[in-house]
């Protein structure tokens, strides 16, 4: 017998249908004889709902504590609505929200983070044989107010109680069956993933392929909790993110993410000198633009380009701010390009192959695709290349690495 | 300054634009210099709304704890939407549930009583020089679980927060403007009351008054807390709800209420022997049936006539209970009529003015209003007359009692 946490999202409890499908989902693993604590997001379409309120008293953008008065009536709404398809099924279950769970967390408003909460107290409510159907996304600050963790943070609470009561796992259902080596819509031969390292999904989620949300993968990693990736829809083993030490076999390469949200900038022959960087970013990180990638190189002439990537909606304030720097700086240029993707390579096997980098290169330079800018981390190396070339480099990439057929499809 | 506890229903707050409104009246009063704590109920409609899930799932009529977690989170959304239209208005208010305030009640789901609350805690809350901003209706039992205390509980919500912090005033805002005389629908000369006693409003409420909930009335008789009922949309002093100590004049009826909900159920010829009155309502009781009036007569031949009262939704059933138990008694015959309605005199007057019912019945005899029932209690005397005199009783006891003019409206 197990102890489980599951999660389901907004899709998957988006009717009174679903909701139901999930309550049988549920019975059955009751059935297997494991306890089963539920962490649910709110129905698909009720958060938007709420938000066209809250925007219709205080403007475009809602913030602040009542936010999340408001928002968290959303999940409990569903744990209401599934601890009755519950009990009308002859399942025992109790819904219970989060500042009801003693979930404790800072008083950072609309994205505030979980500090603690009352284990004792889930394992009591557990002890009685029954399931716990649990609001995510909310807790409780310490002066008593009702705080949410921001959007996705569903995923956070599951992981966060799994950790408290040490569960044996911590499931995650999805629209989607688990993590894959890339997106099947830009590769149809990508393979869905056995296992995956906590340190290999971080990369993944953080470059764009969306199945979980970054926090929960940080917390999941941190305290050791195994976290199962999994469709609600369609019955299947789904993808196991854990440890290294429990990797079967030591693959080379993970997967490979892409993200179209970026656009590149240039600004050429700066004068090559200390603290140069910093005169060419402070402006931007002054104008609230995140940076990711950065990139400097030095030319003959002891001047220097400096290159960067940043979210394609900042483009073109970036653009402004970096035409006022260049001009202070007498930087001889500045250009830049949204046309570009960002193409990434991941897996903890980086540490122990050496040439891989190098396998990268020559994979792409066979298929003539230019590459603009490299970036590189331990378990991870990115290339910038033009925007039309994303689906014949992740497919070319898909095949050098072998990650097609490397593990059979149960 | 004055502490005040206000509430406003589900029409007052049924919108955006309506919330806004509640907001600058709150704020008209802080501007006076009070304290305000505004207790709400849930938008109307939404309680429909989610009772609508809760019968996709639980059938027909939704019972159980979980009904608990799902009803309370319309009034949250309320207090969250009021809180920031305040907040936006430069009014600093702060939104608590049931929950949230220390609002302890017994675990009666569905309608729960109020046992205790955190004073104190409320108290500490106002003296931040804020507006606290209730969810009506809702609290936690001892286990910690969700309750609510029934339809209209926001009424007692504010009146127990009001004795609990012993408030000046508790203010029931709703869409009529106070108490009257009668319904101003069936007598156009209706006058709004001033004052009324509590008592008087507990027999008005529960003849079919719906202006206040009876729970609210006796809990703010017991604990002496002034009640005042007035309109959302309109200006006005409204009706207070007071001791009858205070009663500025001491007038010998209040009001006219009518009930057009009951039925008459007839037993003739029983065998008149003690304990025959519980052999014929017994079996009713058991089948679930609330009886109102009841009236026994003895014939010459040393048999009773028994007659009571019932909903008008439950006379079918009534009958056929009735006529089973009529024939094991060897009855004489059954019958009923559902075309009765109910009139009665309210006033705490009466208790020192005599002939007042001899005075009733003068009047309604004058108009040839034959009446079927009598039934009399220290402030109240009650008549059941065929439904066809309905408006004819109730205007000539109005103009009899002289209700209409003996206060002037301001």
């Amino acid at each position: 017998m197990a102890v489980i946490v599951q999660k389901y999202g907004g899709t998957s409890v988006g009717s009174v249908e679903r909701i139901e499908h999930v309550a049988e989902k549920v019975i059955s693993y009751r059935k297997q004889g494991h306890q089963v604590i539920v962490v649910v997001s709110a129905m698909s379409g009720e958060t938007d709902r709420l938000l066209g309120l809250a925007r219709a008293v205080q403007g475009d953008y809602p913030t602040g504590p009542e936010l999340d008065v408001l928002l968290s009536t959303g999940e409990q709404v569903t744990i209401a609505l599934l601890a009755m398809a519950l009990n009308q099924r002859g399942c025992k279950a109790i819904s219970r929200t989060g500042p009801q769970l003693g979930i404790k967390t800072d008083s950072a408003f609309n994205k505030a983070r979980i500090t603690d909460m009352d284990a004792a107290g889930i394992k009591a409510l557990l002890a009685q044989d029954q399931v716990i159907v649990v609001a995510g996304f909310q807790g409780l600050d310490d002066d008593g107010n009702i705080t949410t963790l921001g959007r996705g943070g569903s995923d956070t609470t599951a992981v966060a109680i799994a950790a408290a009561i040490t569960a044996d796992e911590c499931q995650i259902f999805t629209d989607v069956d688990g993590v894959y080596t890339t997106d099947p819509r830009v590769e149809p031969n990508a393979r869905r993933l056995e296992k995956i390292t906590f340190e290999e999904m971080l990369e993944m989620a953080s470059l764009g392929s969306k199945v979980l949300q970054i926090r929960a993968v940080e917390f999941a990693g941190k305290y050791k909790v195994p976290l199962r990736v999994l469709s609600s829809f369609k019955e299947g083993e789904g993808t196991l993110i854990t440890t290294e030490e429990n990797q079967m076999e030591e693959a080379k390469i993970a997967g490979i993410a892409f993200n179209r949200d970026e656009a590149k900038l240039s600004v050429k022959g700066v004068p090559d000198q200390p603290g140069i960087a910093a005169k060419i970013l402070g402006p931007i990180s002054s104008a609230n633009i995140e940076v990711d990638m950065i990139v400097q190189n030095v030319a003959w002439d002891n001047t220097a380009n400096f290159t960067f990537t940043v979210h394609r909606n900042d483009y073109n304030r970036a653009l402004e701010v970096l035409q006022n720097t260049a001009k202070q700086l007498g930087a001889s240029d500045v250009n830049g390009d949204t046309s570009i993707v960002k193409v990434s390579l991941i897996g903890v096997g980086m540490r122990s192959h050496a040439g891989i980098a190098s396998e990268m290169f020559d994979c792409l330079a066979q298929e003539s695709i230019n590459i603009r800018m490299i970036s590189t981390s331990e378990i991870k190396i990115s290339v910038v290349v033009d925007e039309k070339y994303l689906e014949l480099a992740v497919r070319c990439l898909h095949e050098k690495f072998d990650l097609a057929d490397s593990i059979k499809e149960e």
